[in-house]
């Protein structure tokens, strides 16, 4: 489905509206129904807020029909093909559906004590985890009360339906649902950027990585596009690692042989998933520093 | 054997002298005969050299003679269980004696390649060095000529004499035979050394780790030890990390959850077998530095 | 004489052309009228060349009448008020209407030298330098031959002249004639920019200090515009301060009384007018990092 | 006089342990007689100890008494010469003798004022501190209530007292009445100390600057002997400056001209005066750490 624009949604018949909508919501068109009386909607904003008082007003009972209507995380639905399109592609971003056996295990063990504590499927908006981050959070999450958690599946429900309007409705302002993760390489002896230095960042867990994002420092020592933009950065663990020791060569700088350094990682957790995250590298071939930046 | 001094050896009959330090050389007890006439020495270095000397200056075929008792690295000697008992702890404490497939076929393959050029065996003063170096280094000196070749496998030679004899003799002032690699761990948000902060420091080959040492920071950020003393540093590629997030919320500092720095590793490699590394952390809970320091 | 673009310099008459751009080469309104001939001109750049080629091509005689036109830095012309508006301006950026004793001496005695060696005054395009490069540049160029001096002064002039064309003519595309430094304040221990920051500029001569900027670090650790901007970054030595101690105090820190670091002077030196310097600060109540960045 | 060992005061007659200690406290012999009857002292500061608790158990107007003992600090009694020759060295240690206008006048108006509120002298250890950091010390004072400023007063004294007797005494144990400053250079572009490089030590006043200490760093990029060492380290505003420039131009480094960094200043303040402050400098042509270390 191509977006569409805010303006024509605010024009477009009810039906149009509901059908373009619906599913921002997981099987819930009336949420989209009851925006439309609404309309018009100056900013995208101003929609996902109609939407999510219509949740929060109406009926205790249809909030939990609401949060009952999802699936749940890596489980019978997704194995059997029937989860929504939707779902899928989400479920699929943070790795749910290539689990290790003790990913798999913690999360089946997990879900069915949520299910037997709660009476309703575990809901987080995936997009913003890494297969580790969601295990932890239901593990924490395990110890809430029924009315907290309840309030918090309808929270998460609100960032999946932000993040799915933001994809399907244009708007000339955006929803504030991405992050961005950025490096600069600067050469410290030299005084100017690290130009040419392959960079790699993975995502770390437990008992494995997993490839997230390639490039190489351009001439101001940054990368052409950000490491992550466009989407949240899933909270989790990551290693950026820079191989620094063929740049010095290229230098005519002499190194030890082995060089001191030569691929350095730096291991950090995105703990903020629409937050800036700047991870740069100023370096020498014995020194280097790092830190959080902006 | 327990060490004997260098003063009881230069009162020692002949019989005695060469009986002590015979095995000093591999299978060749005539140049501890040598040095034997030129006693007393005032040093543990002196003893060397007129050691080191007597090689130098007997006719080549008794030179060729030496280099070739030596036995293979990782070879049949070795697996037949009939490697001098030097020869044995030298080659496992490189771990030659845990190589993995990849690492067994390179070592064996370079092995032949070099008899084939050489008609000798590579020599090499283990101790000095990782597998991955040995097999490096091998890959570089099959490109010597046989002349410079049969330099530096003297020269290799006299470093595992130098390391026996520093084992084997006591004396006021020791050999320069061994490096230092330690570390310090400061806190630059609090201005004071890091405390109970978890230090591992592991040998990093192209695919496995090996554990070399675990340590606790003191009072004053340092290992109460360094982490390698009293042998040489085997050249080769190593990570340093500390456990920096549990010391930083145990000081009551409000970290991300989760925390932006946890595990650190550092990648760094040695050159320099007798040298002395010492690689700090500056940390805060959101920067790093490290450095060759001194 | 408010700025004219360079369309209506195209269209001009070769007259009003000429009264525009007469005085971009001192007292020889001949280049301008050179230059009038060859419109119009795609850039401001072709207009540049075009000029400086008028001069390049010219009889050294008539070099030599417009190197000699130029007014002595400083001196008895500029003591008289007979300086062109333009020259006036120009010494005065650089502070040569207010030097010390000691530098008035320095200068004066360079001049003399320089006139008695090379029988022309000494030229130097004043905006890219502070008074002590000019008297550092005057000393070493005394070395030169005259020939390579000839050389020299007419460089200077292209510079002067390019300069004098920025301010003089708009265009789509600026020449490249400025430089820009910038600072950054990183809270490292906070992990986000250090905001509120007052920071200082000063330029630091032999005897004295001269100010030259002042802002406070905004919400991103920067300060809202450069601290310098939009002309050449004068050759010399400089001093950026930073006001730490308050701001830390203001995020319930305690620090020492007195806190240990409370004003950072930071001292570097510019030695390309037209380069960006960013002059960066990652900083804890009990650590700092400067470096040359990008 | 020359210092006697604790082990002869211990076997001393009480006349002669009251004729070498009873200047210890100003104009009270008093106190050396009591604590004479207490021998032997094991320790300094058993000695130490026996002393001040001798003044904490006398009657309120023997302390009083004490306390109006002391001179003003450079107030008539200094000026017409009648201090004692300890109370000089003191005050002429922190520059007492050496005020500038501004500081006279602060000095001499806390001073009054001071009396003024509690009728006797401020009395403060004046070696702990510098000229800046006894006004600073007496403003903050002088909102005392004059039961906790008794207090305060003694404590002051049992501090005076404590380094005249660790300068009269000798023992194994010395009194923990010295701090350390040290410094140290990395040249973190070669990996290596900076050998070589010029350190100053000044001591910053508002409108002064005081030579502290000079050296050069030597093979370990360290000074041979700490910048200020067996002496509190006065509490006030320092500055430590490196001559990096010529350095690393001897090191065949292309710098810049001028280098971007030459001399460098650390701007530190020292509150402390029994602790060790490490403030080393990482350093390269473009870049520079320093940090309270260990």
């Amino acid at each position: 489905m191509p977006p569409v624009s805010l303006d024509s949604l605010n024009r477009a018949s009810e039906a149009d509206f509901i059908a373009a909508l619906g599913d921002i919501f997981e099987h819930a068109p009336w949420v989209a129904a009851a925006a439309a009386e609404q309309r018009p909607f100056a900013t995208l904003d101003a929609l996902l807020q109609a939407m999510t008082r219509a949740v929060r007003e109406v009926a205790a009972d249809r909030q939990i029909e609401l949060i009952a209507g999802h699936p749940d995380l890596a489980g019978k639905a997704a194995r059997a093909g029937e989860l929504t399109a939707a779902s899928r592609a989400e479920q699929s971003s943070a790795g749910l559906d290539s689990l290790t056996d003790r990913q798999y295990d913690a999360l089946h063990r997990l879900n069915a004590a949520y299910r037997a504590k709660f009476a309703m499927p575990f809901i987080v908006c995936v997009r913003r985890h890494t297969k580790e981050s969601i295990i932890a959070l239901c593990e924490r999450r395990l110890n809430n009360t029924p009315a907290l958690e309840r309030v918090t599946a309808l929270e998460e429900i609100f960032r999946i339906a932000a993040l799915r309007l933001d994809e399907r409705v244009t708007a000339p302002e955006r929803l504030k649902v991405h992050g961005r993760l950025s490096t600069h390489v600067l050469d410290t002896q030299a005084g100017r950027p690290g130009q040419g230095i392959p960079v790699e960042l993975a995502e770390i867990g437990e008992d494995e990585r997993r490839h997230v994002a390639r490039a190489v420092t351009n001439a101001d020592g940054r990368t052409d596009r950000p490491l992550i933009e466009g989407r949240p950065l899933p909270i989790g663990r990551y290693e950026l690692s820079f191989q620094v020791a063929a740049y010095f060569a290229a230098q005519q700088i002499r190194l030890a042989e082995p060089p001191f350094l030569d691929r350095i990682p730096i291991r950090f957790a995105i703990a903020e998933p629409e937050g800036h995250y700047h991870v740069p590298l100023l370096v020498t071939p014995w020194s280097y520093t790092t830190y959080r930046g902006s």
